[in-house]
């Protein structure tokens, strides 16, 4: 076979080539919708790695980006890595101390920022050691910043070359892009893509089984682009001409279902807070979100009546998706397999709330001190993955150490296996509620409690116990005007779980501490309920 | 990202993990059917590997297979690629010559064949140089046959072990499959499949725009295993765990069409003569085939009343295919995209005859003196073909420096861009008809040709003259019982192609001279012709 290489550029070629006329749809303030086509994307995309050549980009040099879903980010999604050139995907929730060190860490020599996210740049820029260069995503010609060696970025493109080529050398092992990942103790932890491991991800997202993304789809992730590739959607629909709907800054659930409905969106991808969201929003003002074919949903766990309301009241198909930073992300999905057909719509949903199976060329693993688990729903283990698009160090990291053994990824999330030997995580391995040597799911509880319809976000967390070494303990949250007494909540527990599974107390907080992507921050919330609530 | 090798093996150990109870039906005989679920074919695979593996078989060494399509072809399909050895699927359909050649120059040391194929291989083994054990698949614990070393494929396995291991240390370059394609002078070429090419191909035929091959498919391929990897559909179907039916020896359109409505299948694919003949019998006799969601139709071009029979009155997507022997086969599909959704059904059914636009990974160009051909749908070049799963030389075979040039694979195909960047083949290279200095289409008369009822096949050649070079010269068969004039035909020819286009004559012939895989043997009829009709 011909050893031709497995990059990215063959997508933008293949885009450029067959879907010019496909459209991108891009929310770029509060008030303004662009639209162009991705010819005219294809243009800007060459004239930006030309732009950013002239400006001294090599091959391997890392370039930040600093950005909102916007078309612009997807110009940058392309440009850097079709030159050889490594996109370091900068979270903009980070802390100002996390964004110092990831910047330094990965000696981004060029920043690209969204407009109106330059302040959080300017507050930093003094310590940044190795960016030369900061490039203003702005509709304006001039920049006003602090920042030294500032320039527009149409600026830059209107003196750029649209027939700008891309290196026909470049091979598939080399560097594409890296996001950071948070870290329970210490500084984030980079990740770093390959060329073939966003091919072949991406790939396997437009298989049908999968996300099935495919030409026909407009899709629009409303998790960021900053933030694990979005999931890999952009690059899959770029490589079938999907058309993109990019959502844009400050984004609430009303913003999301009127696009949804005036963009005729086809799959949307995020995490369960934004669903939680859009559905309360739904209630309240109807839409029409026939469009959709599938909701994607990940980064946590989703509670069985938010799966329910979507599958059943509005039709619409809501897979979970599991992966990780360390992981592209995708590596398995909670697709219904042709045997389920026939199943109860509450055997359907327990489908949903499992992260699924494992993707093709993915190899998945349980297991705990008695070897591989039993495909029991049970047993619990840590899961460990393999496969061609997962990581294989933290860049530059001595922590590659813990994560990274045999050959496997162990991810630190503790799953069970089915019977359809689909995964179900129940736990962080340093959430892991362990009660008298036992260990007790804190997902599956936090569920159970989120099925009260007053109950907004429930977050359940190990407690320090004199006898038990560990108990559990519930954080709930309601909704805003709603009520629920511990009584109720309790009630609702005690025919699902063993005894010694219930928490021993339940508090209402105002809100759960959260990491900048969303997920729960039981580590703060340890913290913050060991304040008030020491004699446990 | 980890380096994890993309070989033949993670499918298989897919389907063994999560699809035991998926279905195999093997049609093994004119009156057997034989059931069996992936979990005992994997048992039964891993057996296979141990009993090949006992009698010798190593890393790399050739494996012969001289079957149909049934359950055991598919285990040897895994058991010697997933041992390293390599599996040489012999077309059954070839002259005894060229199976001495093929099987020698291959240097095969274990063949595996279908029971009542065994006479054809005792009338060659003689001559044989490098076979040194023979497996004949039968039902028997006993053979009869004249062959040396001959084994009973069934009581190798029962002696053989099913927790049998593969080697863990494949590399995805390594060779996994060969297949040789008819030369039109000389012997056949040998073309070698690596893991990465199959995995890949396999992928892609499970990407929505594609095949789209999923795990609640039922495939039926009617192409054959000893040819091209049946296109690759059963590598694909493992992999995502569909249902397979295989449709064994001496197949009719009538047992085709029996077993789709039996099996409910829901893909099946095969060359335009199938379909024509498995339209004429469910004419005459209906059967329910509303379980298919997709024909894939290959090898020839169809003609537009055979699409459009299946579109619209059988309301089954038909989309023609594109590849052959040297690209794994598969690279181009004729799948409708989102922008023709309001397109009438003539130009729908226009889209369906072109071979249709090129899969992700796979750069396509077709060129002639003037450069890239522009897309206009009537500017002609020769396509050629650039790809992961793009063979890179034929098998220790000098002719490899005629077709494999610059990086490309120069296809011997003449073509045309579409407005929409569809390929469509217009004729082979050797076949390609030069009036005058300018090219006619061979295939494009061909079509206009069969849109006549009574016509069952139809074939235009050049044939010499001399004031023009050459001329085309139409030779038909009409379909039994059916009736048609010269007149007739010209009269549809007339209005659709100028003067200069319409052939000299048209013969009417008993039958059109075919290779042994259904495709038009041009070169044959034009010496038949030429036996009868000199004078043009």
């Amino acid at each position: 076979m011909m050893q031709t290489p497995l990059v990215l550029t063959d997508f933008f070629n293949r885009a450029e080539t067959y879907y010019a006329n496909k459209e991108i749809i891009s929310r770029t303030s509060e008030t303004k919708i662009h639209r162009l086509t991705y010819g005219e994307w294809a243009k800007r995309t060459r004239k930006l790695a030309h732009a950013l050549t002239k400006l001294g980009m090599t091959r391997g040099m890392k370039v930040g980006s600093f950005a909102w879903n916007q078309h612009r980010h997807l110009e940058a999604y392309f440009a850097v890595p079709c030159s050889g050139a490594v996109l370091h995907m900068v979270n903009i929730r980070l802390s100002e101390d996390d964004l110092r060190y990831i910047i330094n860490h990965a000696e981004d020599e060029i920043l690209i920022i969204d407009a109106d996210l330059v302040p959080i740049i300017e507050n930093i820029a003094a310590d940044l050691t190795t960016v030369k260069h900061y490039i203003i995503m702005t509709d304006e010609d001039e920049v006003k910043t602090t920042l030294p060696n500032a320039y527009s970025y149409e600026q830059l493109l209107q003196e750029a070359d649209e027939t700008f080529s891309f290196p026909h050398d470049l091979e598939e092992n080399e560097p594409a892009g890296m996001c950071y990942t948070s870290a329970t103790t210490g500084k984030p932890k980079g990740v770093v893509y390959t060329h073939r491991g966003l091919v072949l991800h991406s790939m396997m997202l437009s298989m049908v089984d999968s996300m099935g993304i495919r030409e026909a789809d407009r899709t629009m992730p409303i998790v960021p682009m900053f933030h694990v590739n979005a999931w890999g959607i952009p690059f899959a629909s770029v490589n079938v001409g999907a058309s993109q709907v990019l959502v844009g800054p400050n984004f609430t659930p009303d913003i999301i279902l009127d696009m949804i409905e005036s963009e005729k969106v086809t799959l949307t991808a995020g995490v369960p807070t934004i669903w939680l969201g859009a559905l309360q929003s739904l209630e309240e003002k109807p839409r029409d979100i026939s469009s959709l074919r599938v909701i994607c949903c990940g980064g946590s766990a989703s509670p069985p009546h938010l799966i329910r309301a979507f599958e059943e009241k509005y039709q619409v198909p809501y897979i979970s998706v599991y992966g990780m930073t360390e992981t592209t992300p995708i590596v398995a999905l909670s697709n219904y397999q042709s045997w389920m057909n026939e199943w109860a719509m509450d055997e359907k949903v327990a489908v949903r709330t499992t992260q699924g199976m494992t993707m093709p060329c993915i190899t998945s693993s349980i297991i705990n001190e008695n070897g591989e688990v039993p495909w029991d729903g049970e047993t619990m283990g840590e899961l460990r993955l393999r496969g061609p698009w997962i990581s294989h160090e933290y860049y530059k990291d001595e922590r590659t150490a813990d994560a990274y053994r045999d050959g496997w990824l162990y991810t630190g999330d503790i799953a069970v296996r089915t019977k359809d030997g689909l995964i179900k995580i129940t736990d962080r391995t340093k959430d892991l509620i362990k009660s008298g040597g036992e260990w007790i799911s804190s997902v599956d509880l936090e569920n159970a409690l989120m099925s009260h319809p007053a109950i907004f976000e429930a977050a359940v967390i190990a407690v320090p116990h004199a006898k038990w070494q560990e108990r559990p303990l519930a954080c709930v949250v309601l909704k805003e005007g709603e009520t629920a007494t511990k009584e109720e909540l309790y009630h609702i527990l005690e025919p699902l779980f063993a005894k010694w599974w219930l928490p021993d107390d339940i508090v209402f907080l105002d809100e759960i501490p959260k990491t900048s992507v969303g997920k729960f921050l039981k580590a703060k919330l340890r913290d913050n309920v060991a304040q008030f609530y020491p004699q446990i």
